[in-house]
């Protein structure tokens, strides 16, 4: 992409009323723009970072077999009348009737739509399990909403829906499902952990939160560091679960049997939830299916979700520095960026141009920066949106030397055009 | 994709309800789910031509230089009231009131929103021309939602501004849109011609609808056939311009010059529409830029539009035969389908599963129909849901033998595994 292209408008000072990191430097970055409470428009620059973690979390669910739809944002009060949830969800609800004076909601979570799509389909216990995801916008007004898209009313949500025949196939989709967030959180570049939590306004029981560590998160956390050490491919649910993970109000620092030097305590972000909760749906909405018996039953039910848009701020939450944003390679904007330091040099541009046209024809996916502004101005700008790779053209290149610098290390490398292509191909 | 991963529920009869025939085949094939008036879940084969569809706009609208933005689906009511079109947009307005009584919509189109990030951003004409444009969800609230999502309540809609220093600017914007959507409809497989309209509720100065032909359009059409000769990459706008087009409040028989063996009578479904509008809501929202001569002015603006949703039903209105839906080939679910035709036989099935594994590792979009179903259900499905092209491993299989069939022309050939493999590699 060419930056002339691509819509990028940065701020040198930090934005009134942002409180937390994240929320300052996506917007001195140009990710994100205020649009009413609590609500954003994605610019740019903050769409990319977001397209790239559906595509990752599109990937892993697949893996695991997940079929993906889309469910509507507006659904119909009756379902949730239905389900007992509509008059207790409470304010966070946004209730809307349409033209002809019926009920709406702006769906703040989709159990209800998901029950009533599995019975339409869903007749036999040949049919199961099936686990439908979604990646799609929901509101919740939020009485105080706040840090940006880490608190948003209007946030982007993976949601996803289980049915099993029976609990021992609800728990066996509850761990795939346990164990493709781990997957994801991993390649995202995060360290998640997940907790036992309790179940709340979704019912249930059994539920698992995952957190991010970052100082701005909503609770502390205790766990034994151990859970830094497991390779997810290789370790059982139980063996996860006997590590131990606690959120504030479940530690009892009296009752924790972790040595003192193995026990990590940090504050975390939720970024992803799991529950099981049987047939509280299926039997609510009245979904039964035949069983292999003739018989009817209500299916197990679990759900789970990853807060997409919160998770672009606390990933800049885990990784920062005072220059800005550092991505994770698997989530940066673009995975180099080119940056002419010399546009008055025909020459040297002509370089930076051949050396784009060479890394998109391969493949990459690479920014141009040949704007026409002060080369400090350029490089403080890149530093601060942190793509994970630069490479710098300027009158260096003339004798064949082009500069690479890693934005988190910072170490730079001075290669070969060829050398830089080969690098930035290896990555792509 | 193996079918055990990718939920598909298909119907032998026609849903009661559903009175055209996108509308039938959709529920029929499993594509969508009503869940309210006039409002649907994307099953995962509808989500699948969807994305297909939203890739090719990205990749068109990029390669004319657009930036890919994301606003919200919920809108202030206040920048309404500044653009002046709040109380005037009537009942198909979504309205709604959040917790504190704040006055939101459920946005019908971005005009206000897009002026307004605008406004926030550029300051001086060194930053226009910009053209910005999403693909989101909107909601109008339709007296009588009906067909299905050819005319649905919640839709998925591209949507482009443009913004520019001086009217020559903003007619060269509008072109280079109005030759995109050209390309858009060309990839889809589509045959769209565009006629000049009215710019109702937008307002404005030139606008132009694009249409595709099929029996269930709302408007009549009339067009020198020339049009469909035209080669889109080498011509003019006023070439285009010349050749006669009009739909029917436009069309005057009795005027119009073009001989009755060359004008083309149809019917035409909207699936784009382009306007040019001045400094309408530019001059209304206060968006002032300051000109190459220190004075400030206000940008011209168009804005462009095309169904994405809409255009998921408009092409199957335009490609079914009496066994289903025959997909153009660029959004064909998946690009191949292998039916086991014997699943009974291990050795067929491995042969199948073979051929499958080949085809992924090849980058193939491909689709493996390995269903314990008979046979001439498995075909039936498969014709219904019109994936372009069939690959049946059967008995002859064992013989070195598959076939491959065409779904549109119904054409069968016998070929090797290593010819199935070569012509599928082709294609994807």
């Amino acid at each position: 992409m060419r930056i002339s292209n691509f819509f990028i408008q940065t701020l040198r000072e930090d934005p009134i009323g942002a409180q937390i990191i994240s929320h300052k430097l996506m917007l001195r970055a140009g990710m994100i723009c205020n649009v009413h409470h609590g609500v954003y428009t994605w610019l740019p620059l903050g769409l990319r970072v977001l397209q790239k973690i559906e595509k990752i979390i599109i990937e892993e669910q697949n893996r695991i077999g997940c079929s993906q739809v889309l469910m509507p944002t507006t659904q119909p009060a009756s379902l949730w009348e239905k389900s007992g949830r509509y008059d207790g969800y409470g304010m966070e609800m946004l209730r809307i009737k349409d033209r002809h004076g019926r009920e709406l909601i702006y769906g703040p979570t989709h159990e209800e739509i998901a029950t009533d799509m599995a019975a339409r389909f869903i007749k036999s216990y040949r049919q199961l399990p099936v686990i439908f995801y979604q990646i799609g916008w929901k509101f919740r007004d939020e009485i105080r909403p706040r840090f940006g898209v880490m608190r948003g009313r209007e946030f982007l949500m993976k949601d996803g829906y289980s049915f099993d025949v029976d609990v021992a196939g609800a728990l066996n989709s509850y761990q795939k499902v346990f164990f493709s967030y781990l997957r994801i959180f991993r390649r995202l570049g995060l360290r998640a952990v997940p907790v036992r939590a309790n179940t709340g306004a979704i019912g249930g029981n059994l539920s698992h939160e995952f957190h991010i560590m970052a100082e701005v998160g909503e609770s502390e956390l205790f766990y034994d560091k151990a859970f830094d050490e497991i390779d997810i491919e290789n370790v059982s649910f139980d063996e996860v679960e006997r590590i131990y993970t606690a959120a504030d109000e479940k530690h009892d620092a009296s009752a924790c049997e972790v040595p003192g030097d193995r026990l990590v305590t940090a504050r975390g972000v939720e970024v992803g939830h799991v529950f099981y909760f049987g047939d509280k749906y299926s039997k609510a909405m009245n979904f039964a299916v035949t069983g292999c018996d003739g018989q009817p039953f209500f299916p197990q039910m679990g759900s789970y979700g990853i807060g997409v848009s919160r998770l672009v701020a606390a990933i800049i939450e885990a990784s920062h520095d005072e220059h800005g944003i550092v991505w994770p390679e698997a989530v940066s904007p673009f995975s180099v960026v080119i940056i002419t330091a010399k546009n008055d040099d025909a020459k040297v541009s002509q370089i930076a141009e051949e050396l784009y046209e060479r890394l998109l024809g391969s493949g990459v996916d690479v920014l141009l920066d040949d704007r026409a502004e002060r080369v400090g101005s350029k490089f403080s700008d890149m530093d601060l949106i942190g793509i994970t790779s630069q490479i710098v053209v300027g009158t260096s290149a003339l004798a064949g030397t082009l500069e690479w610098k890693d934005r988190k290390t910072g170490e730079r490398s001075l290669l070969s055009f060829d050398e830089v292509v080969e690098k930035a191909v290896g990555r792509a």
